[in-house]
């Protein structure tokens, strides 16, 4: 089963405890695009500056990505720098160039329109609705945001969160939205806005998933050697999305394995800057840190 | 097998956004208590002054605690006030009065120093290890401890800690004692310092356990109607050490049940004021609730 991601594709400079990175790929859709490739066809709906690196176009193209939909346009290429704390307890953004970013039109190329899986990675919602026009009766949107655009267009997030099956967003998002600290509460108060499934990526302590019939919580891969952290919420979309891609199973038990999936890459791409990590995996490596993930549980 | 508990038992003001008690009967070993002994013996070693409440102590002797080591003394019992914000992301505490606890010297009743397994709780560390003086080889002494402690008094703690089984505390303990947020590694730092077992709380994100050989993962009971979060920690302490107590399995997977029943008991007993909840509760629904719990993270 094939996906179609609308999000970002930047160049990332980051300062973590254990290094620096300067232009290194990332963005949403490029996280997301990279990590569901081992699971599935991904078209990628994006754009970049005539600056982007040819081996990054490269890089997507390797991994079997389609980029008819990757708009290379006039100006730079979306820019974010970023410094994180010791332990990784907290991130600061220093610089965020928007660049061609602000002028992005999203269009999906003819033979996109009837992919049966959308990913909206976070991009302003005016755009989110933009790629759900261009849809056909896609079998399955899920749609991720972020604390900015909940502050700044919080009526045009809820149009899109009407229109989403799958919500998926980060503890401190949930807070911020529905204001309160209590996440069942909140994941309660989100499915009665429209979508079937809400996630919470809970980062360090793993995942929760909530809709009408299920409640699964899945804790973070333990051991982990945290390098980088950025990315890792949209490795997890890349994980959930490409497993449901690959099983085509749209049961609870489908639903909370891709959850496991969602968290097993999440971990993986934390391990290395960039997409280091998540652009030359084995699907037996994957399997067998899914199996590492089940086993921290069972009793 | 029996269970010998050294700890605090008090009275507690508490006041949360859905409530207000006062004086109602708490500490460490009292909420410990009660909650283990739906599971097994418990030998109860505390002190309390002279105006603690009858009713109290009938408690105690309706769920079958042995208060022969409960010293009751001339003066008044200790108390603790404290309150919680709204969807209780903070407690703050009012006053403390140790009042009688402030003279607390433990003495075991004769017959309880082979007791198999002790849990010294939240005490002095100097209490603790005077504790540990009067028993005889024990099977398991699990040790729990609290932020007060690790600032006034690391050397002694560290004594306790080396004479631990299982040492038993809260991430923000975690974090402070190991000077780290990374849980893993605190973990296994601890690890080298002396018990076989180091079991993190998390609150309303589970449990960690970590020994040499096993890493276990439990997430917090979701459906839960918090009500007054005092003694949760303690609660769990007895309802890990309770099952460990009943089912005599010290195995790995033993372990990994017992936290689990220390997080289902943790989840009832904030359920309700005080010991509301714990006090009155059949092995049925907390077996029922161990099973909601597993179905919760399977897949």
């Amino acid at each position: 089963m094939n996906i179609t991601v609308v999000g970002s594709v930047g160049l990332d400079t980051i300062t973590t405890p254990l290094g620096k990175v300067e232009d290194a790929l990332g963005g949403s859709a490029g996280h997301f695009a990279v990590t569901a490739s081992n699971f599935a066809p991904v078209h990628l709906v994006a754009v970049v500056g005539e600056d982007f690196p040819k081996e990054h176009l490269e890089l997507f193209k390797a991994r079997g990505i389609d980029v008819r939909g990757l708009q290379i346009v006039p100006g730079r290429t979306f820019r974010w720098t970023g410094y994180y704390s010791t332990d990784f307890h907290t991130r600061e953004t220093l610089e965020t160039q928007l660049n061609v970013f602000e002028g992005f039109d999203p269009v999906l190329p003819e033979d996109c329109r009837q992919t049966p899986l959308v990913f909206l990675a976070n991009i302003h919602p005016r755009l989110q609705l933009k790629v759900l026009e261009q849809v056909d009766r896609p079998r399955l949107v899920l749609g991720d945001t972020m604390n900015f655009w909940i502050e700044s267009d919080r009526e045009g997030l809820l149009e899109v969160i009407k229109k989403l099956d799958v919500f998926l967003l980060s503890d401190s998002e949930v807070e911020e939205l529905c204001e309160t600290h209590d996440l069942m509460k909140a994941a309660r108060q989100l499915l009665e806005m429209g979508p079937d499934r809400v996630i919470i990526k809970k980062g360090p302590h793993g995942a929760l998933m909530v809709s009408q019939t299920d409640v699964f919580s899945v804790p973070a891969f333990s051991d982990v050697k945290v390098v980088d952290p950025t990315g890792a919420g949209d490795s997890f979309a890349g994980g959930f999305f490409g497993s449901i891609a690959r099983y085509q199973d749209f049961t609870d038990l489908g639903f909370r394995r891709a959850v496991a999936f969602g968290c097993v890459m999440g971990a993986f791409n934390v391990e290395g800057f960039s997409l280091d990590r998540t652009r030359d995996l084995e699907m037996t490596e994957i399997l067998q840190r899914y199996e590492n993930l089940r086993q921290l549980t069972v009793y």
